[in-house]
């Protein structure tokens, strides 16, 4: 069985702290949202999907526990506006738990406005719509694999088996389950289609050898890891056929925020003429930004690149500038973006989804 | 006063353990060979400039101490040979002690063919000519210095002052003093041209981190460090004007290896329209070669990924690719090499070296 980033059944929720990894492999109860606020700002969890998951699913938990009114809809109506405001203030640049947060305000929304539900239903069916999330998650998962394994077999000559590289975690670990660009990644593995995926160690949190070279080496996927600096000389010199990285926000136009280097990842893909993809799930994309400069870029503390654990990298009063991600133009996302509806040219996503009534 | 790699007097040698840094600065005694081989091996010292003098100091330390034959003018040439292929086992990629080895055989070989000279003539002219490569590398890394700050200069608009980048360590800890491409950066500084220099953490050994981080601030220069992820986000948002690395050898043709990541760099350099330099002492050319394709690259244990001080970064079975240098070819060299002879285009370097009978 695959590692997990959370564990939910009604009432009960747990978190894999993921600080621990990958000496220590530890479940944390989360009783409610203060608590999952706190995992999300201090990444014990991280991954855009899964950070949305977890906001959601601590209020899911409050609500199974009797938190918040129960003799009035309004007020119930309020107290879920309140936890989702307190949630989203924890990390600023992913999109998905502040798009998850506006679907469940709508939902509360009409249920409130529908004749004769009482608090108790509304309770109740706010419960199995977060419920529904993660169920959600692991089917789209599946579906961005199965498209994303499709159109890489269908770029390279000979049908593969594909060496791919891969940035950050995407995984298991950072989803309900499967993971996009690791779903990606495991749908070729399944096929039998998969060769090697490299996967770069992602300072300065180093997410790439913490999590992912362990989830998929747990999975019996052949990975091997390198450093981020050495991902071009990868793609030169060890037969690298496609990049596929997560995505935190995709503005309109198709720009994709995700995990510092992605963008200069996409700049050596292209200058070796490698395909470059992306693989989200749809409730990524933000079309309320028209493009990636208006995409808020999170700056985290000098202290992840002068410290590690207990060892001094750096002279610890040195200027840092640590920004947890960055932007890559549209134009450098070649392969194009895939989704649970497909794989998309990042300029077309947005009015596609548009078209699905998906935004 | 600078931090130095190396403390020599006549019969005395000193390296300072940079393994330690930035918690501890420790200078050990090098009696000889034997114990700079371990040194360079286990990279205490590194970078090619230092490499090849604590390599030459540590034979003129066993030389003044009286090592080796005194009778025999042959025997002493012998003795010398040996030490230095022994040297040249410690690590394969760097040029200069290679290049610094063959030219001291060639003078011993011109000493020991002069009619008259006797072994103790022959031994103290030895201990001379390496304690004029100590000078020489600090006279030549003051003209790199002037050259290629003159040469950023005159490209930028408006005369500076202006924002680097640099990768790896290249000060006064990979040389004797002053740097190569640090000593770009110091050049520019001492002029008032400098506005800021970015470094790279450079993994997995974290020279920038460690080295270039700490003698630039005990240098008073402007230093930011970003994760090597950053560098192509910090040319875009931060202003970077030039990029500028120093190199571990340079084939016939103008490819360069140096660390790895510096591909990377120059790839994204071009991308983004930015000039990209490699500054070097013109040992460091190596016309036996004629393309970087046949450079040998040194691939480093995976433990360095997997492993730091006493932190597990990852699963320690994990399939790890490790290079520790990767070629840049001549092309992306946009910026031009610069030597202690002045600014040269990659492929117009060896040539005109040659025609100065530097080769």
């Amino acid at each position: 069985m695959a590692l997990e980033s959370l564990r939910y059944r009604r009432g009960s929720l747990e978190v894999l702290n993921q600080r621990l990894l990958p000496g220590q492999l530890r479940y944390e109860r989360v009783g409610g949202v203060e608590r999952a606020w706190g995992a999300i700002r201090d990444m014990e969890v991280r991954g855009a999907p899964a950070i949305a998951l977890l906001g959601c699913l601590s209020l899911a938990v409050e609500l199974a526990a009797g938190a918040g009114p129960s003799e009035d809809l309004g007020a119930l109506e309020e107290f879920v506006g309140q936890k989702l405001g307190f949630l989203l203030s924890a990390r600023p640049t992913a999109a998905n738990l502040g798009r998850e947060a506006e679907r469940l305000r709508a939902f509360v929304r009409q249920r409130v406005e529908t004749p004769g539900v009482t608090p108790e239903q509304l309770r109740e069916s706010i419960i199995e719509y977060i419920e529904g999330l993660l169920e959600k998650d692991r089917r789209d998962n599946r579906s961005i694999g199965a498209h994303g394994a499709s159109h890489i077999l269908g770029r390279v000559p000979g049908g593969g088996p594909v060496t791919l590289l891969t940035h950050c975690n995407t995984g298991t670990l950072a989803t309900a389950g499967y993971g996009t660009a690791l779903g990606v990644v495991r749908a070729l593995q399944q096929r039998g289609s998969l060769a090697r995926v490299f996967c770069t160690e992602t300072r300065p949190y180093n997410q790439g050898s913490r999590l992912s070279a362990l989830e998929l080496r747990h999975d019996r996927v052949p990975v091997t890891l390198i450093a981020d600096s050495a991902a071009a000389a990868a793609m030169r010199q060890r037969g690298v056929q496609a990049v596929v990285v997560g995505a935190d926000r995709v503005a309109a136009n198709g720009d994709v925020a995700n995990k510092i280097g992605t963008f200069q990842l996409a700049v050596a893909a292209r200058h070796m003429g490698i395909p470059f993809y992306v693989a989200a799930p749809s409730s990524t994309c933000d079309p309320t930004l028209a493009s990636g400069r208006l995409i808020p870029i999170e700056e985290r503390p000098g202290t992840e690149l002068t410290h590690l654990g207990g060892v001094l990298l750096a002279d610890p009063e040195v200027d840092v500038w640590n920004p947890a991600f960055d932007v890559t133009p549209h134009e450098l996302i070649t392969g194009g973006i895939i989704t649970e509806w497909g794989v998309f040219a990042p300029s077309e996503l947005c009015r596609a989804l548009a078209e699905r009534g998906e935004h």
